[in-house]
């Protein structure tokens, strides 16, 4: 909606200064707003951001309701009493919790915590709707935003006060019941950021000092950034029996004893629009995967006054044709552009596929398809245009994961002693796989000078250094290796 | 997931004691739960509403952007300032504010208030994003939720301190474009209720005494409940040029003149799953229309040791066509439970159409269907199950909707002096129609001994009496009427 064609332009390097272009693209592709005054950290979030997460939302929430999830609606609010009723949640939270004190012009007798997440509410409840074995597995979700008050820079859908997620709380009867539940929702994370938004992933376990507060297993799928720092981009925790216990969720088992259930709870935020922006847009703009644009196609149609009739027309059918196909696409008419314009601003909005028409395409019966964001341009025929088109949204989709798979695969690097992880994590970024002992105290001499730290280790399954048969001792104090860990910078 | 009989049955009577049957059945069939202890007020909405709530949401949601609206989310808090922005809203909604004061551990400078409305928030991002004529209209929306801390007795989906809702926020360049899109909206919420609920509505306004806090014009749709009284079951609000103004959105028109927006708001509430729970539902339980229940058909199959094969395949085979047709539909094959405990739960639950299959149907290449609410029993060919439970479907819908329709039109009736409308709205509750002079004080004789109030008043075009050529005088006060008058008691 502006009024000046160099307001479209991005300024800032991709490369060079990554934190301020992605501001600059957050803000020139209008997909969020600073929060007001007195509201620092928090964002409004405009329609094309909102597009984006509504089908994200349609894409995950499709999975969870064919895998046995329900949604339901929690309230926003937790007694401080239910907060503390799980010592690590309230321990894990409690510095962060925004408190509602006052309400209908009095002073409430116990503060009320704005959800930082909620399973301080919502398994108190689910402890009353399970009595028996046949009640389980028990699968809750909730759409919602949920409030943690950090005091670190805002950076729109990576670190803000509130931000929306989803979370998922479920109960089982056993712990391999609750074990299959982490590992389907981590897998189906990983299928967000794959087959949904063309970026690959890392999936493995976070060290067991930076579980999620009462957890057993914090399991997670990593992101690679182009500033070389890994993005928790999704995280499905087993939590045991911890909850279980501090909320009573007993059943009566199928020989009639009464047992202590397993549960878990799954979390993906809007962080993945973050990572999404950050990982594909370049310095014209957005770039978007098709199966999340808002728009996936524009018409351009080029004419001089004499050929106006003629284009406009060819162009409207073809956008009849993608629109009866159930294609998003919007016909770029306006009278008070010019096409170069219009690139440039559909460039910058991400939209994936353009399709330009001027007479020559009329007169051959032809169209030209430009793709984003590399500009390949490719004459087609105008019959079967809806196929066609669908088949260049899989090219581009392809080349999006492509790059991405090329950079990641290139980012994982190996050290075996701490001045190799530190010099190869200051010289390049991304991941250095090390062999680790096990201990926390063996992250600090690389979290102390460079703020990076254990942001994966892989499943027992997939790292060799699980099973103790090996040489391999830890990079950092020499005692047995126990695991393969993945240090990183992180956001 | 009781064990008992005889707790599926609803014990209270519907048209003795309306609020503690509505109770029952909300907790019976598994709707919603209270909150936890201190947070009296709030309720935990269960998967079954849920569902509800979110096939109304995917109906509204898609007429919404059929007709330019665009989904955005804006911040769950307003700073206290905001809201004083606008003088009118700040004294509508202060009494009802919960407010944050501590947050990471420190006392905030400005109390911020959990969102009771968010115009006070949304306008002022508006007015950033207008600009030109060319900018308008602007139509966002948000799906999220309010808290208004009322002090009054908690009745799930109709009176709670938080509850979830839409709210549209549009501007306009004309008085006329926002007028028109104020009945856009109103309209789209009668159809919510009218083609997917199968409650007919009253259409109308307020009157200017009970607008909303800043309003040029409230209309609202009016539903009627088996009690008598009318439920507002949606607003739609022209704005006028008090928030323009309060929040200064100006734009460039095309005369280059800067103009004065004139905005609307707009918002629908689960209050219309109460309404929707309240109408059709009876003493066996829920009733839904087929277009929102969560399970649309269930088949039984009804055995003895030796059918129980043929008759499982066969149900199983009428399941799967009614699958892959797209129809909502659950195999009930629970050995633990015999059919009559089935019946009555699937009755209390709600789904709209019962398929029975015994050894006899199997013979004959036929299905038995039942309809929820009254029980029909229909015995129909297996061939093209899919087509006939979609005809059965429309029967189901059309039977609620003549009943709700029946009971309407039963229930306005008319009168013309206090003692009239005071008599009528005793006797027989639902609407008192009278002329009315206009004055907010000719409500007080009815309100003060009675708890009725004007709840709706026609438009100019449906009212006879308000192009003043007529004889007919206020029933209160004998001056000329202006208005035609609804008096109801109201939720």
């Amino acid at each position: 909606m502006s009024d000046d064609d160099q307001e479209l332009g991005i300024t800032e390097s991709k490369s060079h200064n990554t934190g301020e272009w992605y501001a600059e693209v957050v803000q020139k592709a209008g997909l969020a707003d600073y929060g007001p005054e007195g509201m620092s950290g928090f964002i409004v979030t405009r329609p094309r951001a909102y597009a984006v997460w509504e089908r994200l939302q349609g894409f995950l929430d499709a999975k969870f309701k064919d895998t046995g999830v329900q949604n339901a609606y929690f309230p926003l609010f937790i007694p401080e009493s239910y907060l503390e009723r799980e010592k690590d949640i309230v321990e894990g939270f409690d510095p962060e919790v925004a408190w509602v004190t006052e309400a209908g012009n009095k002073e409430l007798e116990e503060r009320l915590a704005v959800r930082p997440t909620s399973e301080s509410i919502i398994t108190p409840y689910i402890s009353q709707w399970v009595r028996s074995h046949r009640d389980l597995p028990l699968r809750v979700n909730q759409w919602c935003s949920v409030v943690r008050w950090e005091a670190t820079e805002t950076k729109p859908f990576f670190r803000t006060k509130e931000f929306l997620w989803q979370e998922g709380h479920t109960a089982h009867a056993t712990a391999e019941g609750a074990w299959e539940e982490t590992m389907t929702r981590l897998d189906q994370y990983a299928s967000v950021y794959e087959d949904l938004l063309a970026m690959p992933v890392l999936k493995g376990q976070k060290p067991d000092h930076d579980k999620f507060p009462g957890a057993e297993t914090t399991t997670t799928v990593e992101a690679l950034m182009p500033d070389g720092k890994s993005v928790q981009a999704g995280t499905s925790h087993h939590l045991g029996q911890s909850f279980a216990e501090a909320f009573d969720i007993t059943f009566s088992d199928e020989d009639e004893e009464e047992r202590l259930a397993h549960t878990t709870s799954w979390g993906l935020s809007w962080r993945a629009l973050g990572a999404l922006i950050m990982t594909h847009s370049d310095e014209q703009g957005l770039v978007l995967p098709p199966g999340v644009a808002p728009e996936q196609v524009v018409v351009v149609p080029i004419w001089q006054e004499d050929t106006k009739d003629e284009v406009l027309e060819y162009a409207e059918g073809v956008v009849d044709d993608l629109d009866d196909a159930g294609i998003r696409v919007e016909l770029d008419d306006r009278d008070e552009r010019n096409p170069g314009f219009k690139f440039n601003e559909h460039e910058l909005n991400g939209v994936p596929v353009r399709i330009e028409i001027g007479p020559h395409e009329v007169e051959d019966g032809e169209l030209t398809l430009v793709h984003r964001p590399d500009g390949e341009s490719v004459v087609e025929d105008r019959d079967g245009v809806a196929e066609t088109v669908r088949d260049h949204f899989d090219e581009v989709y392809a080349k999006l994961y492509a790059d991405a798979e090329e950079t990641l695969d290139g980012e994982v690097r190996e050290a075996d002693d701490r001045a190799d992880i530190l010099g190869t994590l200051g010289q390049h970024g991304g991941y250095v796989k090390a062999p680790w002992c096990g201990d926390e105290e063996c992250e600090e001499p690389i979290k102390e000078p460079m703020a990076a730290e254990i942001v994966m280790v892989p499943f027992d399954d997939e790292d060799p250094l699980a099973d103790g048969d090996h040489d391999e001792s830890c990079a950092i104090c020499d005692d047995d290796a126990e695991r393969t860990a993945y240090f990183a910078k992180s956001y």
